[in-house]
């Protein structure tokens, strides 16, 4: 790589960086990890592949970075480093405006618990750490019994598996599931009548 | 395809039909719809690939037939044809006995959403289906309004969404996660103060 590349446009490495990211969101969306090769996503980033591997050695680094840019937009979207319930149903409702990041999250969670996957650490301790997190939250707000019985890490568990499922039947079905109603319903079941 | 062949031993068509599909099922979990070739679904079932193309025409004819065989063996466990809100509990408890059928739901319906999967359709109509029936199941159980402000059609898409969202994460935990006991949970916050 020099900067002696006089058939494409100039472009500075962090945006370069960034062109790359995208593509890989876009293909590995698409076509799955292992469906989307690298010289498709150079291709479409706009160079080559020997170029692409300057900015990312190797296709599971490929992918790291791609899972973290989701997650650093994740958290921008919310606008406060602090985690609410409210907070999480905008982040449903933003969903529904961005397919590509919901497809390639749905794609790629469930891809990694296929053998020997390279994400599958990334979203083992992402989801023990989401757990956590929101149980705190539904403390929090809700107390130690959510509802009679229900521990706040059950709830917790519960609700990211609502935002997972529901983000399943919204892809399915032409985006018609209302992803943000439903899991605002899933909070009114869990507020209603606290006890704690 | 004939009955000379000397080196294997002789099984009955319907016998290696089902081996066929078991491998199938068992690499689709491992390797993902496309990470599966057919090559390798033929040699764990001990024939020629040529000889699994006897009995399946094509890849995406096996996959039809192995999602099949699983809404088969899900309708067996329930041990009635009428579904209940109790029935799916029973499944969500046996799913935690068999995690080659859940991984294989889990892998295949996320990578059905990816460009031009074979699956698409099949996913997209059991989900509308699922919703339909299991919407009636609810008004059934629990009435027009199973909590205040909620349709049985929305507690039908959570209802999905959490036995789906749950088998991620119990996938992802190296089975620590209790699916079972947290669909439990989730029954019971419908079925509190049931307003219909």
């Amino acid at each position: 790589m020099t900067q002696a590349r006089t058939t494409r446009r100039t472009v500075r490495p962090e945006e370069r960086r960034q062109d790359i990211l995208e593509a890989a969101l876009t293909l590995f969306a698409e076509r799955g990890y292992r469906g989307a090769s690298l010289a498709t996503i150079a291709e479409k980033a706009g160079l080559t592949q020997q170029g692409l591997l300057h900015y990312f050695p190797s296709k599971e680094r490929l992918l790291t970075e791609v899972l973290r840019l989701r997650d650093e937009r994740d958290m921008a979207a919310t606008g406060t480093a602090d985690t609410t319930l409210d907070a999480l149903a905008r982040i449903v409702e933003l969903n529904q405006e961005r397919r590509g990041m919901v497809q390639s999250y749905t794609v790629l969670s469930a891809d990694s618990v296929t053998e020997g996957h390279p994400a599958r650490d990334f979203f083992t301790e992402r989801y023990e750490r989401l757990r956590l997190e929101l149980a705190k939250v539904v403390r929090a707000e809700l107390g130690d019994s959510p509802r009679a019985g229900m521990t706040p890490e059950t709830a917790a568990t519960l609700l990211i598996a609502v935002m997972d499922g529901l983000q399943l039947q919204w892809l399915l079905s032409d985006e018609t599931v209302d992803m943000a109603g439903a899991f605002r319903g899933m909070l009114e079941l869990l507020r209603t009548h606290p006890s704690g």
